[in-house]
């Protein structure tokens, strides 16, 4: 595999964090290509001419000569070749079965703050936002997250097999994007999640990972991103 | 592969749609579980306990002994067995990405009409489904097809490569959704798509597809479903 670029937004974590976990997680060489000086119009460039296959949307990766968009594929093609999934196909079939499910998470937990249209600001949608919201805070968080709970305490340490796969990056992100956008809600619900609240720290202790969120690499999360911290969101389940 | 088991809602299209298309269009053996007789009560069953890991949501596939979730994970597995993809790795990443941009439309389908919670009526979210469905027609509409065309539009008859793919019977299906769902705004759309105009038309041709269609296995459209026609969220583009 030649050098991976990853083409995402550069000032957002967003969906192309979850790229970006596997390659500092493994200590693969990549370019952020958007966070390089002029990188963003070559993004920008790149998705109006595409090359052979335009991608709909960032993140989208070229390695090998081939460019291809979203995070489930990128990682699904990543997986085998950074180490980061186990080696059987049924292994495989269920990573990347947690790995959809977490983009469902990412697009619903979008939707807390977007109801109504990504095209409008929030203050046009804040309404909607708060009613969004609290159900995503009643049902839907419980009914994600208690679904992890249980996959783990099936499995054990790890979301599937006995090391860790993409999948569980991508669950330690998610944990950090919902504490940081609902902090009253997740500490609300964290004691019913001993198995999902262990694992965040298990991954979080990865000496590469830990390394990486602690530098500047690491974007904060912020109000353009796809976790937000709206307080007037931030219910109780 | 072992006769494949499909497990999905038993009176809607839905996302299961996109694997019985895969399916039927191969002439390939299937048992659709819960429609038959006890099968609901099957799939329930599964969803609670799992096998070696739970599924989500349906629909789900068992095969080989495995049981596995998510629409495009699915395809992807059925792909290269069925034929449905072409044989080298670039060309299957860009199937699995076009596959994953029609999963987010049905995303965005399916919350024009519940665009505040999916455990909520229709009736109570009626209000904010005009405005969303409003942004959908106006929007995401024109951006998502419009993206499929220009692919068409460079690639040929088919999206990738130079046979039908699992991807080219969803987007069928898409089209016949949006058609159901948004009669008026489709109309006033389609003559700025002809490709995609044409490349529905070049699928509905296929004999064993169009038998399918025909037969009464093919679950009418429905207000349970992704793609629901209410009027009143049929707006002009």
């Amino acid at each position: 595999m030649t050098t991976c670029r990853l083409y995402y937004w550069p000032s957002i974590q967003g969906r192309g964090e979850l790229v970006r976990l596997a390659f500092e997680d493994t200590g693969t060489r990549y370019v952020d290509v958007a966070r390089k000086p002029g990188g963003l119009d070559k993004m920008l460039k790149l998705m109006r001419e595409g090359k052979s296959l335009e991608p709909f949307a960032p993140p989208f990766l070229e390695t090998d000569g081939v460019v291809f968009a979203q995070t489930a594929n990128i990682l699904a093609f990543l997986g085998p070749r950074l180490g980061l999934v186990p080696e059987d196909e049924a292994s495989r079939l269920h990573v990347a079965q947690l790995q959809l499910t977490i983009a469902d998470i990412f697009a619903e937990a979008h939707d807390t703050h977007h109801p109504i249209a990504s095209g409008l600001y929030y203050d046009d949608q804040k309404r909607e936002a708060r009613k969004r919201s609290a159900a995503f805070v009643r049902d839907r968080l419980p009914k994600f997250l208690g679904y992890f709970n249980r996959v783990l305490d099936r499995s054990g340490d790890y979301l599937v097999g006995a090391a860790a796969s993409y999948t569980d990056l991508s669950l330690f992100q998610v944990v950090e994007g919902l504490r940081y956008a609902f902090p009253k809600a997740m500490a609300a619900l964290e004691p019913t999640l001993p198995r999902v609240v262990a694992h965040h720290d298990r991954i979080a202790l990865r000496p590469r990972l830990a390394r990486y969120l602690a530098s500047s690499r690491r974007i904060p999360f912020n109000e353009d991103g796809i976790f937000r911290r709206y307080p007037e969101l931030d219910t109780r389940p």
